[in-house]
């Protein structure tokens, strides 16, 4: 391998193939179908670690990303994004390829829909059980009942159920809130079904939020899950507590181009172009994008709580280091950067760097 | 040109040609020499426009970047970065074939650059005028020294003078604020003369920050400028004071997918992946992504302040709208954002679609 001379993204295959038995295993624990969400790591040849564990099914979050996991094998495709009229003529094209499943959120859409489809697809109703993002909210029987009338008229779309995305779960900072917003969700979903089962026949629940996916137990009232960001983990879901740090899969490596000794800060090529904007607000308020990491035994480790790297501009970054680690950084030698949100890395950085392998794959975007 | 079915950098030519022009002449006027920096649009295309504003000499921000410029043309490139010497093998091959110029910010850089370097190169010393990003305090005149003694003995490597990004400029919130830290800056830089001019024959200063180059007239202790955002400026640097709504040069025209009456939100396609995450924080307190234009002559207007880009996950996003701007807004059809931060966004969708001429051209990126 060439040596590193920019920001490279380096994934532990052997960490990231743990996270995806593990969400496996638990999906068949549970006897959910796992429709692991692509997004995160957006690679066809990560997206084969998942096939095979002996998923079938995959979730994806544009029209774009649908095509290229469809180019590179997958043939159930489900876009968890509301439907995408301009795209209309590219999702009829899949859909002759694919079985492809999207999410219909309203009448006017269904209504678009039976004017436009050229091919059958599948589709969920999507939810909102408290993000407020997108969805209609599960209260909401009647808009519901009428999205469920309007779609039984569209030629070409068949309706399997229900689609949720928890995403509030991340403003959970510990293994009680995630519990708690779980339960909430979970209630809300059996309230709807028992609401829903007497007009219309059997169909899926769906859900994807990698915090609930990764702690929580009680899957009663739900049959699929899609979570995503699993695969690697990051310091966001850290510290929600989804994860340890030694789940964590990805690091950035980064040249070291300046050294402040006056003010304990390194600087280093490795900015918002690579890492986005992210920040992470710790429990003591400390506002940062990243904490630096060491290599310890085969997994990662922060190196100390007063190293982290606390400025970004578009290419470079100042970590702020502590007394005893300050030294330990030279100019010409390189460190790595644990990020805050390892989806918008990895989109930013689009490569990987495989840590026991060597070897170095792409992702699409 | 076909419709607009994703997230898509819109680029009015006309005012980013007026917004080069303009530039360009304040230089000439002031006797600078302009020297644009090119991470901003990151395009050789666009490149040219600056070219025909008889610009000769650039500023980037990487080495990859200062390549790709190379191989489109241009010959005096400034990479206006601490050198990253793990990249000094492509910094020799650049330097046989162009005019190049490094940022040595360090002693101990300096003593490699003697061992490594292969071809000629010129060098500024970085000095920190406030931003305490890189380089070294302007007050700091006994490390000036001293490193522009080892200079003296780096054979390949010709001290050119100093640079300094006053980042801090981006602080500043109303004209008053630009002007006095221009005047610190121009101070500081005044006083640094007067010490060094004893020492050495002539050399020359560059600054480059948009906010000061853009709204300032004093450069009577400076030679050369290297802004680059105020090509494109953006939301940013009108809240500073930069520009005018009317001088921002690019929105992103983003496809409606959903709308929440009940909340008054549109949901768009478009996210983190489109605009990264700078948040902007009005002087109210409101921290948005994005305010939403309308075409207005040949310009852009912004709808109303009550109607912004409120909440991004990776490929949504959420607009918070007013009561009279939510029903201006229906599913399948596009509305216009006006992005925080230029740069970041044009980094991340990696090509422009002209507003005239409807041309589409790329970035390097």
């Amino acid at each position: 391998m060439h040596p590193i001379t920019k920001p490279t993204l380096l994934l532990d295959e052997d960490i990231a193939h743990a996270n995806i038995k593990r969400m496996s295993q638990k999906a068949q624990k549970h006897n959910l179908t796992f429709k692991p969400h692509m997004k995160t790591h957006q690679s066809a040849h990560i997206g084969d670690w998942f096939k095979a564990e002996g998923v079938e099914a995959i979730t994806v979050s544009s029209v774009t990303m649908a095509n290229y996991f469809a180019e590179n094998g997958w043939s159930d495709i489900t876009i968890a994004f509301p439907v995408n009229l301009t795209e209309i003529e590219t999702i009829n094209d899949l859909a002759e390829k694919v079985r492809l499943t999207l999410l219909v959120n309203s009448t006017f859409t269904a209504q678009q829909l039976q004017k436009k489809l050229t091919a059958d697809v599948d589709c969920y109703i999507e939810i909102d059980t408290g993000s407020k993002r997108t969805g209609i909210p599960t209260e909401d029987i009647s808009t519901i009942n009428q999205l469920l009338n309007v779609l039984k008229g569209v030629d070409k779309l068949s309706w399997k159920g229900f689609y949720s995305h928890p995403g509030h779960s991340y403003n959970a900072r510990s293994m009680e809130e995630i519990q708690n917003i779980h339960q909430t969700v979970a209630w809300k979903i059996k309230q709807l079904r028992s609401i829903v089962s007497d007009s219309t026949s059997s169909y899926e629940v769906c859900i994807g939020d990698t915090p609930c996916c990764s702690k929580c137990t009680n899957f009663d009232s739900i049959d699929a899950i899609s979570p995503g960001n699993f695969v690697f983990y990051d310091l966001m879901q850290y510290q929600i507590g989804s994860c340890k740090v030694s789940d964590i899969a990805t690091a950035v490596t980064c040249p070291i181009v300046d050294r402040y000794p006056d003010r304990n800060q390194i600087a280093i090529y490795g900015g918002a172009i690579h890492f986005s904007k992210e920040v992470l607000e710790t429990i003591n308020g400390l506002k940062h994008y990243g904490w630096i990491a060491e290599k310890e035994n085969n997994g990662w480790k922060i190196m100390d709580n007063d190293t982290y790297l606390m400025k970004l501009s578009q290419e470079h970054g100042i970590i702020q280091c502590s007394d005893t680690t300050f030294d330990r950084f030279a100019i010409g030698d390189t460190l790595m950067v644990l990020p805050v949100h390892s989806c918008l890395t990895a989109n930013l950085l689009g490569r990987y760097r495989l840590l026991k392998s060597q070897e170095e794959i792409i992702s699409f975007s």
